[in-house]
């Protein structure tokens, strides 16, 4: 049996909508188990199959105020550490998910996980576009914040071969994010990096792509420097929120309810960053999913099927449980 | 009379969708006259009254293909060039309105409008926010990619000046664009440029605001860099654009058309940018306010009536023409 370790101590919304995911997930699919990492006494509540679970005990978080390195080596039983410290000794494991600090994810990778020929692991997202369907994988957003040009073509490397692994894409789309398309556009950075990426060997360039036009499937991979990329990822998120709630509101002043609660349900499932999974670190040897802090149930549930169908060699768009 | 500068080869849409804004201005507001930069037979053509407008003859223009430093040294009758010139030049008039090239806009402005006590002007855009009404100014977003945290500080001034002067806001609220509310939060840039703000007098500054933020009107103004800002507006304007035409889509197949088509738009009199105006050169003596390139005549109506409200010193809201 395969399993997947779950850090169940990072979401806002408190561990039990975490479990109450992982009991969904148990539930329909039987050839998977978990590696649950939390409070044992609110695991055994849940009364799982114990042939299936594997509990390891943690109590303590790494929060957005502590420095994440102080935090690795001074505290002790911090879920986030202990889930990757599992995934990298037990060979069962197919990944970790976790909803908790980026930062402690990032040192808790390095330290457990990298992969001897990258210098940094990378944080992807995986946004929707105007193509129904397709998505671009956007890289980095947000773990690795000053990085140099030759950081930026590792990343295009590390998002081709997601890319070509999760979605069965032969030669990837490469765009450098930028503001102009014109190979003269650029900040510094982006501009060192543009002759890289056009010799880059193994590499499918396509040049550079401006923020108005991220999301319109000009490339598969979107490479940006994390801060950058950080932007795109959550000006998405803010942006499509917004006009979905000033949709609702209009449909109440204009007596059209219905209608655009309709609408409004059709493009959250489009713009649903929850269920469209959690963002995925690059560049170590186990699966590694971020959710956000404000995830529930139904995250974990999105980012299991990540998980199992990267293992079972499925594309992202094959189901593994019955929705 | 008054006077606003136009410069009308900039546009991807031609002259005439420039001129017939001009024309509706001219028409609908009697105490304003135009400097029109461009080809004089074509402006002869619309037989504008001769008291109120001045042809400054131009057939060039510079491309984004263009080095913008270059260009100003060799190439003779630019219109961006010869319209900030004669904005410098002739007391009578308000600013300019450009939808050329943002570098030769920046490069004209540096070598005859620079405000002495600055630096570097920057290009500041006003979003729409959650709250009905309410902007953010968000500065710099693209005139200045690499840049100090010094340079961070003078755009806060920048934009603190300008949302006092044009919506009247007291003490404008500054926030600094980063990856995290919390002060740890950011790149180099961002960290070194934290302190600075919070010690700076004559800043009402509120701290860090994330990406999916931006939009919440948590701040009047929102600093950040070039590069960054630029990703603000116009990943903005890319996904606002996306569900537009999504709902507008999703109309036609579920037969509401009618109702897609009106909450589309709604989300668009928000949403439009060509209508909410232009981007706005801060730091210089004279105003100077650059339209998207595709901008046609409604962005040259909006952009006037910024230029004629901020001399008569109403706000932005306070209508000049019968809309």
């Amino acid at each position: 049996m395969k399993y997947i370790v779950i850090d169940t101590l990072g979401s806002d919304q408190g561990p039990k909508t975490i479990l109450d995911g992982v009991k969904e997930v148990l539930d329909s699919n039987f050839e998977i188990g978990f590696v649950i990492v939390g409070d044992p006494k609110l695991i055994e509540e849940y009364q799982f199959p114990k042939d299936r679970i594997k509990v390891v005990e943690a109590y303590e978080t790494v929060t957005n105020m502590d420095n994440p390195v102080e935090a690795f080596y001074k505290k002790d039983k911090v879920s986030i550490f202990l889930a990757l410290k599992e995934a990298s000794e037990n060979e069962d494991t197919l990944g970790v998910i976790s909803s908790g600090s980026t930062g402690a994810l990032m040192v808790g990778s390095i330290k457990y996980l990298l992969d001897d020929k990258k210098t940094r692991p990378a944080l992807a997202a995986i946004l929707p576009t105007i193509d129904k369907g397709a998505c671009t994988c956007v890289v980095d957003t947000g773990a690795s914040i000053d990085v140099g040009p030759h950081q930026l073509v590792e990343f295009a490397h590390l998002g081709s071969d997601f890319m070509r692994k999760l979605y069965k894409i032969e030669s990837p789309k490469v765009g450098l994010l930028s503001v102009g398309s014109e190979p003269t556009k650029g900040n510094k950075l982006v501009k060192e990096t543009y002759p890289l990426l056009e010799q880059e060997e193994g590499i499918n360039f396509v040049g550079n792509i401006e923020g108005s036009k991220a999301l319109d499937h000009l490339c598969d991979v979107l490479v940006c420097d994390g801060f950058a990329g950080n932007q795109v990822l959550k000006v998405t998120q803010g942006v499509a929120s917004n006009l979905i709630k000033e949709m609702v509101k209009y449909g109440y002043t204009s007596g059209k309810v219905d209608e655009a609660k309709a609408l409004a349900g059709h493009l959250m499932s489009l713009y649903d960053f929850e269920s469209s999974g959690a963002a995925i670190m690059l560049g170590v040897k186990k699966t590694v999913l971020k959710c956000r802090g404000s995830s529930g149930a139904k995250a974990i549930i999105a980012a299991s099927k990540i998980l199992i169908n990267l293992n079972d060699n499925r594309t992202y768009f094959e189901t593994v449980f019955d929705d």
